[in-house]
């Protein structure tokens, strides 16, 4: 079995590497025009050392680096700095993301927040946690002014959005995904990601209470990014009481 | 003169404050259907209390308990927690806001970001401040996808934006402001807002070399908000080089 307490502390001291980056460095436009960090790569190959010791028979995937997991029955996918444009330009909300598929399907998620200190996990199906406490997403069957979805970064130009409450985006998906799970948001809108951004936060989302879909409300199949490539369509998370709900309010444009 | 390192002082005071009750507090909702905590009334008694017995003949307009300003030579304008909403859901970024008008126009400005622990202040016009270091807006003539702005929490209802990069939204109009001032983001729509939530912002971002106007172009005359009305028009936190490509890519929906 997985020790997840270790596995915790394993993202806190990647969130501490990470720190000692924050503000320091200087993005580097990658090829992909995104911005990565040394953190990234030095927390990546951080916890690759740590899972290829403890459990050498698990394959592993990484934003930064790859890896070819086929056949394996554990297969770890990390993201080290999810949110990494947040954290190039100062912003506080950027975490660790470390998933676990288990036969292809989702099976444990640890995420943690390094500058807000808050540490996310499942354990088995049945439960998640938020810094040690048990968290359920909300049971709310309407909504209102007050109540809000997160929203990917560039949704002001691919979606018609008209939820009537308020939108948020912060730069970290996996903070996004975790703000569903805690109660907090009614929605979120990911847009299309790879296998690592959501990877932890799904079995997360799950035990908690709540669905990761696409916006055409197919179920969601991780084993299908395990080749790294970039989810189809755009992705959700929902809760059960507001699925329909959020699903009507976001159109993508020119559809 | 007023020493700005004590009104710091005061803002980390407030700050300690509000980390006492985030997210041990439940949020009620005001008439106006915002979200108010304990936490917001505990800091503003504070914080009058505090300039009450240092400047006995300035004026003070709050967010909680209003005050009327007329024919002061120093007004100042509180914000004990702007971001309430984003507080009480749990959410890492809201801020202290302390400003300080002379003659109707902005003198000085202390902004405080208790979880990210980041301070904003200026000193006269000439400069500002994040953390002990100067700061100044983005000279950047152009942008691309990895460039970004903050937008207002209802924008996707109010506003066609064509801005090709990200959007962002974190449910504080103050660090909205500090975005811009220290030189991250490249613009930002505040939408509709008091005076309280831009009398800090506004000299920190005019010291840093940016600008705070309406939508329509127009200087913004924070002399007109001391009646504690909302400002008539949208606001936009501008750099004097992408000024007109920011305006450009906001229009009001419906216009």
């Amino acid at each position: 079995m997985i020790d997840v307490a270790e596995v915790c502390a394993w993202a806190r001291e990647a969130g501490a590497i990470a720190l000692r980056h924050f503000r320091t460095v200087q993005g580097q436009r990658k090829a992909d025009n995104s911005i990565v960090t040394q953190a990234d790569l030095e927390i990546e190959q951080m916890l690759r050392e740590r899972i290829q010791q403890r459990y050498p028979h698990h394959a592993i995937i990484g934003e930064e680096q790859g890896g070819d997991v086929t056949g394996h029955e554990y297969i770890w996918a990390l993201d080290p700095v999810d949110g990494t444009n947040a954290f190039a330009f100062g912003l506080p909300t950027w975490g660790i993301s470390i998933g676990i598929l288990r036969n292809s399907q989702p099976f444990l998620g640890v995420i943690y927040i390094p500058v807000s200190d808050d540490m996310y996990w499942n354990e088995a199906a049945a439960q998640a946690y938020w810094n040690g406490q048990p968290i359920r997403v909300s049971a709310a069957t309407d909504y209102d002014g007050q109540d809000w979805i997160t929203v990917s970064s560039y949704a002001h130009l691919d979606y018609d959005i008209t939820f009537r409450g308020k939108t948020r985006s912060t730069g970290s998906t996996v903070a996004h995904c975790c703000y569903v799970a805690q109660g907090s948001s009614v929605g979120a809108l990911l847009g299309q990601v790879h296998l690592w951004d959501v990877a932890a936060a799904m079995p997360i989302v799950e035990a908690a209470g709540g669905h990761i879909i696409t916006l055409d409300n197919d179920p969601l199949d991780l084993g299908t990014l395990l080749d790294g490539r970039l989810a189809p369509r755009p992705l959700l998370v929902v809760t059960p009481a507001l699925h329909k709900t959020i699903i009507g309010s976001i159109r993508e444009k020119g559809q």
